[in-house]
């Protein structure tokens, strides 16, 4: 399975994120029908799945076809999903979605959205040429995930793969998931809309830090920048503990204008052996989707 | 041979670090012959290998006998040999290491000693129950290694593993490495010592500073208090990266009395997810040797 052809992969997938929800039916590994609904993010996790339930009928899904789900937060090796940045989604608190899921639609594979995003990345896309690979994601979170010899990196309390929650020397504030000073922390969205508060610019969020950086104003310029850096630093972190080949940028922050640029400057820093391939995501909002199809089609036929 | 006994381990071992070679004769998991000599660490490559020929003769060992070598330093897929650290070995600039030892000893296989040493407590000692441990070992640096699902992390360049060249929020000085403010930097016995100078008592060494930390001299405690500060904030990186369940603290710096619980103190700080079981390394001296031989009879029999 280790050379599973993105041609194989039909079937459906739903992502559920912080905002939305979206769900798809895929045809040899292309998305040709997809549809979006709004997160409830108070809801709790049936009133949820009951969402992408309703979105699935649409597509034409029947019990016990091929089903991924890419959920924000962190399933562990037994099902059960766990928020791991409260303000995401408070209601998740060990809920067993996987099992949930197979009795609800028959058969289901679910992991964490940004894994499934870095597995079809690793497979498909920007990684498919290279055989230690991580995809990060630079959106309101930091998130990514491992794929390692074409193997998704998982462990039994689904933790792994949430690089945002590495800690950073450019940083210094605390991160939802409870530790210090983490990248999420700073070069998320979240956090850079903080930092622009702390430096007397409030109500701003990231989007309008960005603009009034286009702009050439020096304070959210350095607060773009220092973003980058922390970015940059993960980078040859996970360089040095795994070795890494590429990496893929991806995520609304990391997809914006002059951010990957940035990012390169600050790894250009770096010694050669810390300073993988940058590059940015190829797969865009298909990501998760695809990735979620293939990691269920891969646990059916390991 | 995911469930290599250590029963089956027969052969040879060495390890060549940067200021002994050790090597041994090992029958059924145990080393029963051993022996040392100096590093001369500003000795050619070829050096050094015929140090270790003469130590392998005097313990019985014959051409094609099965033969693990671990090193200070990184040794990429090719098995060629470099210097991460240029303070340790200096001469060594990718020497094509195991095919000079293959030629010469006829069968070997080398890799990074602390690569061996994680390999070994993995599969036998502190790791043998978990399925996600690393090994770390603070010692004049700080080095480690990844072992997932009972396999040794590598990577085409060698450096996976290397985890004290993961950044620190604890640190602020360059490291050998050419990365700035990393573990090693402020956590090695380089680093304390280099700290103990920058705050005014300069010629003293790790040891030395640990003495005066046990004296209770305010200026030391600090220093050993920001090492292991900095160590615990790299297993709690490791945790978020991995989903680690198990890691084991090794080198002459992490088994000083007193350090483990310094470095538990400061990882109670973080989040019980970020918080993996710490525990003391068991094989002590013995660890290099016996993964190293591992590593050479996994890849002769995969």
């Amino acid at each position: 399975m280790q050379d599973m052809s993105r041609n194989s992969l039909t079937g459906f997938a739903a992502d559920l994120g912080g905002t939305k929800i979206a769900a798809a039916r895929i045809e040899n590994g292309t998305v040709v029908d997809r549809l979006i609904a709004p997160t409830d993010s108070a809801a709790d996790p049936e009133a949820q799945i009951a969402t992408i339930g309703s979105l699935l009928v649409k597509l034409g899904h029947e019990a016990g076809a091929p089903l991924g789900v890419a959920v924000a937060g962190r399933v562990d090796a037994s099902g059960a999903w766990h928020a791991v940045n409260r303000g995401t989604l408070p209601a998740i608190l060990g809920f067993g979605l996987e099992q949930y899921l197979n009795r609800r639609f028959g058969a289901a594979t679910c992991l964490n959205d940004a894994a499934a995003a870095a597995f079809a990345e690793g497979l498909f896309g920007a990684g498919r040429d290279s055989d230690s690979f991580a995809y990060l994601t630079v959106s309101t979170g930091v998130g990514g995930g491992l794929v390692l010899g074409k193997r998704l990196v998982s462990s039994a309390n689904g933790l792994a793969g949430h690089v945002g929650f590495v800690t950073s020397r450019f940083a210094s504030l605390p991160c939802g998931s409870g530790r210090m000073a983490t990248v999420e922390s700073t070069a998320g969205g979240r956090g850079i809309a903080a930092a622009a508060a702390a430096g007397g610019h409030p109500g701003m969020d990231a989007r309008a830090v960005f603009a009034a950086a286009a702009q050439g104003e020096h304070w959210a310029e350095g607060i773009v920048a220092n973003s980058a850096k922390a970015v940059a630093a993960l980078i040859g972190d996970l360089a040095a503990i795994l070795g890494l080949e590429t990496v893929a940028m991806g995520g609304s922050i990391g997809l914006a204008p002059g951010y990957i640029e940035h990012t390169r400057s600050a790894l250009d820093e770096e010694p050669a052996l810390f300073r993988p391939t940058l590059v940015a995501a190829e797969l865009g909002h298909d990501a998760p989707l695809i990735g979620a199809l293939a990691a269920h089609l891969r646990k059916e036929h390991p």
